[in-house]
């Protein structure tokens, strides 16, 4: 007879909506011979974005040192690649083949911490250096934020402030280790902007039920809103976490889809103050795409002390990592790559700069196209300046019993249109929503939206 | 002022020693110029082993497609590597670029479970056949252990039988996941084998601590101890854990690695019992050595039925894989390449062979010059068959107030040679041990040899 076991009820508790039964149902209708569009998850290269070519050459070469000395490797690769490619494999001291240090290849964090001061112009404005030692490379940036929550979550009393709607990754987390989310809801009508008594509000609240907030998660841009912060409600942020003592945790893994107007990063905002932060990034999004390489990193800066011990955040992150062994290296490898293109001026540079840019200015086109769609529905309205590679509408007008989930399984149903609905990622009471990655090519989306436009006065009108 | 904040204190309590204080001074030392031979890790590729060429060459393609198309690529790739990555582009659907499904390419598993049942000669045994919907490719095979405990573990009632010594993953994992680490003592002057008295005297032990004991954990071949457990043994962990309702987790990542004779799979010698099964297995050791690739798999037999809910075991490790999306796509490939090694007759095969032949072939000629130096030392015995990368002498004779850190902090000091000390694993109370990894090249391991000797008998001399 087969054993029955006990499952610790955070794991059975858990949920994890963007592979939940929308996708699944999509997967049995693409058997079943029914053509599918998934904009179900951020998963460019699934949907034909091809990869950025100077990348893969430099990969192909890390994995495959003897391709250098082959005969022909001049017509095969660009001197620049061979060169950067040799490189990193010097750098990285042992190839791709062995474990790394456990907080990743110290040439990748030196390249990392370069980037970002560079990005940040952190020396015109006086913000303090990025630390290739506050720096550890992850999984992906899930693993990055998962540490983080590990540590700083030490029973159900603990608390973090999550935006609502928010990408489940959070609340998965959250429930797991037994800790509090604590909600907060960003302005929707105001573009999904901050101000401090949102943030004070949920504090007050989680306080009366004696819950102790210990860090507030900013996604910028925001994933499932795609909506790009404006600056001045990244300083409330700040405001509050230095009143209160919170840690920021800043996931701006899509930092580089931004269609809407600038985008900040939390270190250039916070700047000299004394504020815990931790940001995320990621070779999955951007222009890049690479989420098959599960590489990305964290960058600690202010990394509090560890109450009661000699030992601060760093050292803790530390032996995390070290359990783990270390990030893959081909994600580590990838990360350098992000971080650091090819040199200007290089072989490689021209086609580089175009292929980005043809990949950034599909998405601005895909995502402007998909919001004037939404102009022609009915009560639907979209907030805020369009980043990351998604939308997501209020469906303010719905048939009497149909929920978002509904009509996103019809809209399945009829169209072929895979979505995730606003339940999914939570979202204030008594409203519904629905998430669009816009990443098909252009055609496939430029055919969808008028079935789509049809289906959606034909569900209103009953 | 910096902010101070309370850490989970499961997470502050968790120790690590492979990557503790003799490695810091070891690095310390070689910073300084001294030369250093490090054995503390299972790491090969960073100690001059060289990766297999089949795998890298076909690895690089699935990076790089384009190579295929190139001119001149019939003079650099063996036309069955070509053929290999084409049909492994194919078989993936997207390439390395896109998130695979959360359990992994479903081409690999398919690979992993007919290398299972070929391995196993399940067919003309009378095994079960392997099932791709029960195999989870794994970021190293660490995942799958971690995920495992962290869906038996509801509280810290909950205890797991561990080989004490144990690879330090077992202990870390439990005290973060607050449950309790059950030790089981191998009996060591019986070449660490098992009978059911040891494991029952465990079982007590815990049933009146109030400790609720859910799987038994067996590393086969051992780690630390090197050691490769007999077939008698392995039945008495199958009727332990089926008298009392346990899972059995096969930790085989070094099935490869077995020089003292015939090694058996769990889910070979389970055969029809049963009995939950969870085995791992990993890039990272066997002739291999891609531990930067960090691929794995875990293989789940007779999954348990979930109490209380209409699931089992199988939909809560898929959700846990949903929330880290998927596995490393490289690390996934290599899984493939790992279980599938070039077609017989096929023109990679006379070299795979051979690189192969030479890599276990230093191995074992290595574990055997330092068993045998061993014997020239003073108190210094060795016990069990020889697999894994490691030995794990008992230190009989130390000076007065010495432990095996001690030992090994001066061993390190004196030669060089970088060692784990027993304490780092855990051992039976009263005695003394250190781990070796026999990586190193053999003129090092030449080399090194007399040194330690002499360096042992001044010890002991004082």
């Amino acid at each position: 007879m087969t054993l029955s076991v006990r499952i610790n009820p955070r794991i059975l508790e858990m949920q994890y909506a963007v592979r939940g039964p929308i996708p699944l149902r999509a997967a049995e209708m693409a058997r079943a011979g029914r053509k599918i569009i998934p904009c179900n998850i951020g998963n460019p290269q699934a949907l034909g974005q091809r990869p950025i070519s100077y990348y893969r050459q430099v990969l192909s070469m890390l994995e495959n040192p003897a391709l250098k000395d082959q005969p022909g490797v001049a017509k095969n690769f660009p001197e620049d690649v061979i060169e950067r490619a040799s490189g990193m494999l010097e750098s990285s001291g042992i190839g791709t083949g062995a474990y790394s240090e456990s907080a990743g290849f110290r040439f990748v964090r030196e390249d990392v911490a370069r980037f970002i001061d560079a990005r940040d112009e952190a020396e015109a404005r006086g913000i303090p250096a990025s630390d290739p030692d506050a720096i550890f490379l992850t999984d992906g940036a899930s693993g990055g934020a998962v540490a983080v929550l590990e540590a700083l979550i030490c029973d159900e009393k603990d608390g973090v402030l999550i935006p609502v709607p928010q990408y489940p990754l959070y609340s998965a987390t959250m429930a797991r280790l037994g800790g509090r989310l604590v909600p907060y809801y960003p302005d929707e009508d105001g573009g999904w902007s901050l101000n401090r008594d949102i943030m004070e509000e949920a504090l007050e609240e989680a306080r009366t039920d004696g819950v102790r907030v210990r860090a507030i998660v900013v996604i910028n841009p925001g994933n499932p809103t795609g909506a790009l912060l404006d600056l001045e409600s990244m300083r409330e942020v700040i405001e509050v976490a230095g009143k209160w003592g919170l840690s920021i945790i800043a996931d701006e893994v899509y930092q580089e889809n931004t269609y809407g107007g600038e985008w900040h990063s939390f270190s250039s905002v916070l700047g000299t103050r004394d504020i815990p932060l931790f940001s995320l990034h990621s070779v999955s999004k951007g222009f890049y795409g690479e989420c098959g390489h599960r590489g990305g990193y964290l960058e600690v800066r202010n990394p509090p002390k560890v109450e009661g011990e000699d030992l601060d955040m760093l050292d803790i992150l530390l032996k995390q990592a070290s359990v783990n062994l270390c990030p893959n290296t081909m994600g580590q490898m990838m990360v350098d790559l992000m971080v650091r293109g090819p040199e200007p001026g290089s072989g490689s540079e021209s086609l580089f700069l175009e292929e980005k840019k043809k990949i950034l200015g599909d998405l601005e086109m895909k995502a402007s196209m998909i919001r004037s769609a939404f102009d022609e529905m009915e009560g639907v309205r979209c907030f805020g300046r369009t980043g990351a590679m998604y939308l997501f509408p209020r469906l303010e007008k719905l048939p009497r019993g149909c929920n978002d989930f509904d009509y996103c399984m019809e809209l399945l149903e009829e169209t072929g249109l895979v979505t995730v609905n606003g339940a999914g990622f939570g979202q204030a009471p008594g409203t519904h929503h629905l998430r669009i990655a816009f990443l098909p090519p252009v055609e496939a989306i430029k055919e969808m939206l008028p079935r789509w436009i049809d289906f959606h006065h034909r569900l209103l009108r009953g």
